[in-house]
């Protein structure tokens, strides 16, 4: 853990780089994998889930009867805790659709907006030591809200070739309907292309390793969008002399126990909390079953103190944190001025892991300062928002001319000449 | 042109396929250029428009005087016709705006959006025999309405080193900061990383030659963001026996004279209209000044008669236009039930070509099939949504449990002694 006392901001562009890697690196490595796929479908599927996932996978697709027994592996207090989380995320989300309205931009001339679900989505959740069933319900749910026909998840099985039940119950309680067994790059090409098994769709989201964010990427080219550029995981906490040192040391250690690549940074202008924070940091560490992961990502983790509050918001809308936690006695008035950020928590009791899992709010956020231009998933992100527009004859006969001018100014003639065909057939019905 | 007559619905994604270009087979030829420009800035500009645009720069950065000049230039009635659409396309977006709504998800758990502009933006306009004024205003209005910082726009100089003064115009008005002489791939590179003149934008925008292409698509990957995919443009039409000919005629055309990849399709139920339509075609194609080029885009441009009208929605549904003309008597009923397209041009007295450039909707809109799962280009492009939330020591209280529950049991102690330490303190404070 660096601490760094008053930088000059010529500094702050160095001290707002995050430990990413360069994925392009390994298109190579996952094209092949891609490509794969693409031709061989479900038996490419099988080899890499032998090759990768050590299992022999009988069915991709998850039967009813995993679900079933999912559900009965589940004690009551997680069912509860998933279903709390749920009405949230729904709560939260619902309240962000999107009515359209006609706008009459001149006589007759009527334009305006309609949100439409993409059909098809795919959803991918990592394996590993922990089962990320959060993630699946941050994603599934609002797809289903924005009305999605078809929700697709693929996640990598254990070698005994099933599914973590916490996965399929939320799974489940958000209404996923197709649920494959595909984890890597070709998961992420399963979804991008189709297979026999695993449906094409339209836009794939979810957090991954390298070779996933890799192939997500190159899919995204032409193939398929996807939600965002990942990179690791950060934090920035603002405090001041009014947060508690336990709050702050407990959200600093929430950002650094997710991987060995997390960013923390706690920035302040009172120097006298930076040593009861360190003591306390150190003290919860020590208690923490992932403490050897939290310690490498505590290495490049950063405590700031800065000259003033403006410094601060600067600092802050350079850095573009993926979650902002901002523990001051004006806490409101600072998050009046951060206009990049992912997610922002306010005040003393609202701690990061909140929006992680049941607040409401999102937990699929930009990384890596991505937040200077990227939203995170939200209910748009699983809607297109098509334009219509209907021009009546009043409305084509006093728009026609501005649009021939412009036309004709840009050398498109067949352009103006779809405004004089329609000026003339209007003028003929009137003399008749 | 072909004409199909009731093809098979497994003939249908061939019929979709799109005269695109892989572009990314271009990556290791920009990726010279770009490096270059990221390593040497101005000095690099300077010599890509040497090489490319064959002309010496003085200054990179257009000047006060040229703006000045440029506006001397422009007749009256072209002045007043962006004006016109200016007002239009302001209107229709500034009815875009957000207005996030605060929701309390669970007691004491309060949870909003709140739209915040991208700090600083890029407009890429193309050079060549026709001068994109109207796309300066398609990107520039709309980020000055969201309340951009800085709005950056670069477009190559012809070889005396001039702007087109109808470019220089349109951006005036519409409120650009910063103008540069640059095009190409040098061009996406300097807004990307920046230079000695040119500003780093967050997110660029516009359209471009496949080089321009693939070095946006290059520079997405992890240094900025951008519109969406690029592709050739594309209509599809949809019309029956109440159409005009001359009217369907003149869209499949003025979508035609785009360049020679621009596809145009037109879906019928009605056998009769097409001989009409061939003919109206025929006659009005060789009154074009772009005569060749429609030409070529009428190679691969079709006209294909379908059995009825549900196969009309699912094969639009499937081919997702970028541009969707509806001339029929029930227009209105079949837009309703479109699901993927970019922009909807209903009945006969609305042409494209006015969305082009003056009925207020975007004219920047997803190609390649890609309005299956992107937006045109919105108010919501300039934006990003951040999110908020801010919990009370009752909200922490009541939702807590879950909170832990869920935290446990993806094995993230650190998430949960988030919420415990601050439980702990709540208890304390009130046994106190």
């Amino acid at each position: 853990m660096e601490i760094l006392k008053y930088p000059d901001r010529t500094q702050w562009k160095e001290l707002c780089k995050r430990a990413t890697m360069d994925v392009t690196t390994l298109f190579d490595t996952v094209r092949s994998v891609l490509d794969d796929v693409k031709a061989n479908g479900d038996a490419a599927i099988r080899k890499y889930e032998k090759l990768f996932d050590k299992v022999d996978l009988d069915e991709i697709r998850v039967s009813e009867t995993e679900m079933k027994e999912a559900e009965s592996l589940i004690p009551d207090d997680l069912k509860d805790a998933i279903r709390v989380a749920k009405g949230n995320i729904e709560r939260f989300h619902a309240s962000q659709r999107f009515e359209g309205k006609k706008v009459e931009t001149s006589p007759g001339v009527i334009c305006w907006q309609k949100a439409v679900p993409i059909d098809k989505v795919g959803l991918y959740i990592p394996g590993g030591t922990a089962p990320l069933f959060s993630t699946v319900l941050m994603l599934a749910v609002p797809a289903r809200i924005a009305g999605c026909q078809e929700i697709v998840l693929c996640t990598p099985p254990t070698d005994n070739g099933k599914i973590h039940p916490a996965i399929l119950y939320a799974a489940s309680v958000a209404g996923v309907d197709c649920i494959c067994k595909v984890g890597g790059s070709q998961a992420i090409a399963a979804m991008a292309y189709g297979t026999e098994t695993v449906p094409k769709v339209y836009k794939i989201f979810g957090p991954g390793n390298q070779y996933v964010t890799a192939a997500k990427q190159w899919v995204s080219l032409k193939d398929v969008a996807i939600d965002m550029p990942a990179g690791p995981s950060e934090v920035e906490v603002i405090a001041d002399a009014s947060a508690h040192p336990d709050f702050i040391a407990a959200d600093f250690l929430s950002q650094a126990e997710h991987g060995k690549d997390s960013q923390a940074m706690m920035i302040t202008t009172d120097l006298s909390i930076v040593e009861p924070l360190v003591d306390a940091i150190q003290k919860q560490l020590e208690k923490l079953p992932r403490k050897s992961i939290t310690e490498q990502a505590l290495s490049h983790s950063r405590i700031i103190v800065l000259k003033d509050k403006q410094e601060i918001i600067d600092f802050t809308n350079l850095y573009a944190p993926e979650h902002l936690i901002i523990q001051t006695a004006d806490y409101a008035a600072i998050a009046g001025q951060i206009r990049n950020a992912g997610s922002v928590f306010m005040g003393e009791y609202t701690p990061e892991s909140a929006g992680d899992y049941a607040s409401g709010t999102n937990h699929t956020l930009p990384t890596n300062g991505y937040a200077h231009a990227y939203s995170g998933v939200n209910l748009d992100s699983f809607i297109k928002k098509m334009t219509f527009q209907e021009i009546n004859a009043n409305g084509i006969r006093s728009l026609g001319k501005t649009i021939c001018v412009m036309a004709e100014n840009e050398c498109l003639e067949a352009h103006r000449n779809a405004v004089i065909v329609r000026l003339k057939t209007i003028e003929q019905d009137e003399t008749i």
